[in-house]
């Protein structure tokens, strides 16, 4: 995991370096982009590629652009017209830190940024236009799940699960759906293996969100590093809110066990995608 | 011309309602996007394509792509953390009519749904890839100009004439270079093609900032449908600041003749270019 984050940093790292921005902007970048992130969906997409191909590295690029996609995605929610968050991996917001006008610039760089990097990095063109068109899609799902979240506008007919479901799928589901889409396209994953991930990654993206309700209610600051406790007090709907403390743990057990049955049709390239699994059921941050 | 503006925003239309989005954020985004803007970026896209192979139709695509890119930045740019800007277009800016939550998240999703634009409607890979480079770069370089010329960061030797170039190459420069180069892509241009258009598009891009700047320092709110006298107010560098009224109206005609020779290059098909120039030149909104 060391090694892939280590990869990945240093392709970010080098490539909005090379780009011609201003050195404020540059540093804005860089400090939202590079302040320790966990890297999840660069390693969704390098374990995905290796489960499909053997290898993660071809999925270096496409894994940092998702990366790319998801910071600016953070800056833009953290905005005080958004969330208003002060603190995030346990440092001041990018706004805090550089003010707001700075934080909305940074953020757009990094969202066009994403699809320069691709384009820069695939030498394959029928390849980078397939990422390009997952990442982008990905892209308006996950604004869709947060118009969803935070202003509203799903159908009254629906469930307060089948909200939280149609909220979530979109807001954190779309993107790392991608993540793991994208990496098995750069493995030229054939349409069951893609099948297979695409499986794995509805799952893995569910759950991911259920273990994020679940730190929000019962974690602190000091564990998360962000403010915890803020969905119910917005009056969000969270998944200990709906289903109860008990349930959503056993929903998380449930959706693990679905990761791991889809990663085991690839086989044993696809045991690392199955204990990244395990590992994003029990994270603690 | 009111044909190639018909095509575009219906393109847009039927592009923006054919993308699974909530009610309301596409709402905000028609109001952004179709609310009558001039279309510059899109009509230099097919002339530009017109110049080169004879037909402007092929760049509806790219032109609209380019439209996208530039509406959300105008979105963003008037946010009250930015240019803090109610009217645009004669109509409250996005933000006071439907909050600055959504006007962040439209203007996102804007963004990335140009880089989709382009994948979904341009089948040559080859073609669709370097119109997201060409797109993701002037994007980049847009931000810039924002950033150099809202919040600094140009070196001090530069002169107060250097400055201003730098900051309109990148600020409105890089996506009427982009438009029509992108163009130009879409009509197959040569090298020699792609040099001329190249340097029409980076006349009549640093031309459209002066008249700009003049219509800001002598126009009305009537005429503009934006408030005048801004820039002044903010202490902005501009061109009448800098060289005068009299030189500023002298550069515009300078660079004038300039586009009309680079247009010139391309023969009787460049024609509609050249008298693009002209009309750029002597705009009054």
């Amino acid at each position: 995991m060391n090694e892939i984050i280590a990869a990945v940093d240093s392709r970010l790292e080098r490539f909005v370096a090379s780009r011609a921005l201003p050195p404020h902007l540059l540093d804005a970048i860089r400090y939202a982009l590079l302040g320790g992130g966990k890297r999840l969906r660069p390693v969704l997409a390098w374990r995905s590629c290796e489960a499909v191909c053997g290898s993660g590295e071809r999925a270096i690029a496409a894994g940092a652009a998702v990366e790319l996609v998801h910071s600016f995605s953070l800056v833009h929610d953290d905005l005080p017209a958004m969330d208003d968050d002060d603190l995030r991996r346990g440092r001041p917001t990018l706004h805090i830190r550089s003010g707001e006008a700075m934080a909305i610039l940074a953020g757009d760089a990094m969202l066009s940024l994403a699809f320069e990097l691709i384009v820069e990095s695939v030498e394959d063109a029928l390849l980078a236009n397939s990422l390009v068109r997952e990442l982008s899609q990905a892209t308006a799902g996950m604004i869709a799940g947060q118009v969803y979240d935070t202003m509203g506008g799903l159908p009254h007919s629906l469930s307060p699960l089948e909200r939280l479901h149609m909220i979530h799928r979109n807001k954190t589901g779309a993107l790392i759906r991608a993540a793991c889409r994208m990496g098995a396209m750069c493995g030229a994953a054939d349409s069951s293996a893609m099948d297979a991930v695409t499986r794995y990654a509805d799952s893995v993206g569910l759950m991911f969100q259920i273990v994020d309700d679940l730190l929000d209610s019962e974690g602190t600051l000091e564990q998360t590093g962000k403010r915890t406790r803020k969905d119910a007090a917005a009056g969000k709907l969270t998944f200990p809110g709906v289903l109860g403390l008990a349930a959503s743990r056993e929903e998380v057990e449930r959706l693990r066990g679905e990761a791991c049955l889809a990663a085991s049709i690839l086989g044993p390239r696809g045991k690392p995608l199955a204990d990244l699994a395990t590992l994003m059921a029990s994270r603690k941050a």
